[in-house]
């Protein structure tokens, strides 16, 4: 295992999709994205989703410097088309157009279509929260959840997120799937050679299955409810945008020359238009801290609120750097000799 | 088993509340989210809950009268202190304020404290969904799902709902406690003697228990991920109105005569603003009967959308009657004799 130095990793990652022609803005949202999901420890999610965008970048999926559309149809909502662009960007110019929809008019909610994976959904969230506001965030994705009582999947893993001010520490962030766990999840378990646990993933035949290559499709979280909040995401996102649905939806892995025409779903509220801003922040922080004081099941298992796995994983590789094995080392040496010079060896 | 006729049925509780000095308003709503709650099949919510309601309106936490304040504090929120009138009434004219603020602005976001239980939530975004919107509801309540992992619950049931209009049949409805049974079915399973299934419920000590009789917490849907849920809709509920949360809100059964506080948030989204609302219904409407034909694990057991099963139980009580059981029967006759008159024994 390498340990990469978080603003090392950035400048490397600007700097190669930068030589590719990506638009300033792209280069800047997506490295900066990709980064923050891994400190954050959410790794499906972040350093090692970049050579597949690289690659789908030079089979021609992605628009290198897209053309972006906004138009605003009444004083709170956008429509934004993302003209195929990296999913990053278009998610950041979204989430901000949403907040200042919501500064001048208390919510701002605005719909994307013809975008690209975006990667994790907290990073546009959290922007919102440090400007002030709940920021919540959506995005579709192609069928990948089995539909309950069905053995095929239709709706996607379509995470559902927000993100708030706390008075004394990062944004509280709720950043889930609706599935048990996330494809990447599952593909990081086959890496690893290890089982899935029970509801996690479902065969072709839509039999439970604990074997990850044979994992055609996943559980949704909590059952039918799972389920149904994943078709709420997607009537969010491609419902309201008017883009492809779950089985409409290219996979990920599949025509990487072919944009998928993903749909996202942006909202921000000015907290100020109900509370004052520092006594809901206080506020959340005191409710934060009643539940984390709670009495444990297991006295070294702390009693935790959403995001705090990732605080915590932040506060250790913001200092150890950003951990890479020796696959991604590879793949990420193949785009660019130059970061091997940036990572260290683990002692 | 005794079977009533759901008009007849929504006129004398009208009847009761109003010879109870209840506001029109607020006889109008209860009487009908009550009836509609019981016809689509949602017991735990129905004309089981209605001689609680009576009981606390007698007992003085509910303000027959109330003076609702709206405060506009930009074109698309609103501020509202419902003055611990019923919920229905309150949530009945919150969810028509955010559709009027939608229609004009695009969204609209009321945040309402100083109210009381509101029954089922898609009351109120079946309303907004009937009117061309997406219609959102959420609503806090006292502790009572257990805190991952503590030995005790912290947040409510803390329900999410949605609803959207289809172009062939009622609108597509999610409404969903983000803890995996509600309290009101451990209830019914006490009195129906049955066993609860695993996870369903902690006793005092947060360990697991099948008892209904021993239950004094809910488990969270889908493990951490329903708790996170539950968090962010007490986030949009008490907090961002200012009222109590989760532990200081008075359970339901307790000090009957003194007002919960209870806090709702409820957002309307205008379906034109983002696609032509016709196209839109056809859309929901073709992915819904794609969703039901996709082949099913059991032959016998249909592959549903989110609100199939009470759309199915509605076709059938909108014609058999609304069933009651003898508890209830006795409870509603001890109210009022006229209820003996309403219905008719199963044969």
């Amino acid at each position: 295992m390498r340990y990469f130095n978080p603003h090392a990793l950035k400048k490397l990652l600007y700097a190669v999709l930068e030589r590719n022609g990506v638009c300033e803005d792209a280069c800047f949202h997506v490295s900066e994205a990709v980064v923050q999901a891994s400190l954050r420890g959410v790794d499906s999610h972040g350093i090692n989703l970049f050579p597949h965008y690289y690659t789908v970048l030079k089979a021609g999926r992605i628009n290198a410097s897209p053309r972006f559309t906004l138009v605003r149809t009444a004083p709170s909502t956008i429509i934004f088309d993302a003209d195929h662009g990296f999913g990053h960007h278009a998610g950041a110019v979204a989430m901000q157009a949403a907040v200042d929809a919501a500064k001048k008019n208390g919510v701002g909610a605005v719909s994307v279509k013809h975008s690209s994976h975006f990667g994790a959904a907290a990073y546009y969230a959290l922007s919102a929260a440090r400007q002030g506001c709940l920021g919540l965030c959506f995005t579709n994705t192609n069928d990948s959840v089995l539909a309950y009582n069905a053995t095929k999947p239709f709706f996607g893993t379509n995470p559902v997120c927000l993100a708030a001010p706390m008075a004394e520490e990062d944004p509280l962030t709720l950043d889930m799937a609706t599935s048990v766990i996330s494809m990447n999840a599952v593909r990081n378990c086959l890496r690893a050679s290890a089982f899935l646990a029970p509801g996690q993933a479902y065969d072709a035949d839509g039999k439970e299955t604990r074997d990850p290559a044979a994992a055609r499709c996943l559980g949704p979280v909590g059952g039918y409810k799972g389920y149904g909040l994943g078709m709420v995401v997607e009537l969010l996102c491609g419902m309201l945008s008017g883009g492809p649905v779950g089985p409409e939806i290219i996979p990920v892995g599949e025509r990487l020359d072919t944009p998928r025409c993903l749909s996202h779903f942006f909202t921000a509220v000015d907290i100020t238009r109900f509370q004052d801003p520092n006594a809901f922040a206080q506020r959340l922080q005191d409710v934060a801290d009643s539940v984390r004081s709670l009495p444990r099941v297991d006295a070294d298992v702390p009693v935790m609120i959403p995001g705090d796995p990732e605080k915590r994983t932040f506060r250790q590789r913001i200092v150890s750097g950003i951990p890479v094995d020796d696959v991604l080392y590879r793949a990420l040496s193949d785009i660019d000799p130059a970061f091997a010079g940036a990572s260290a060896e683990a002692g």
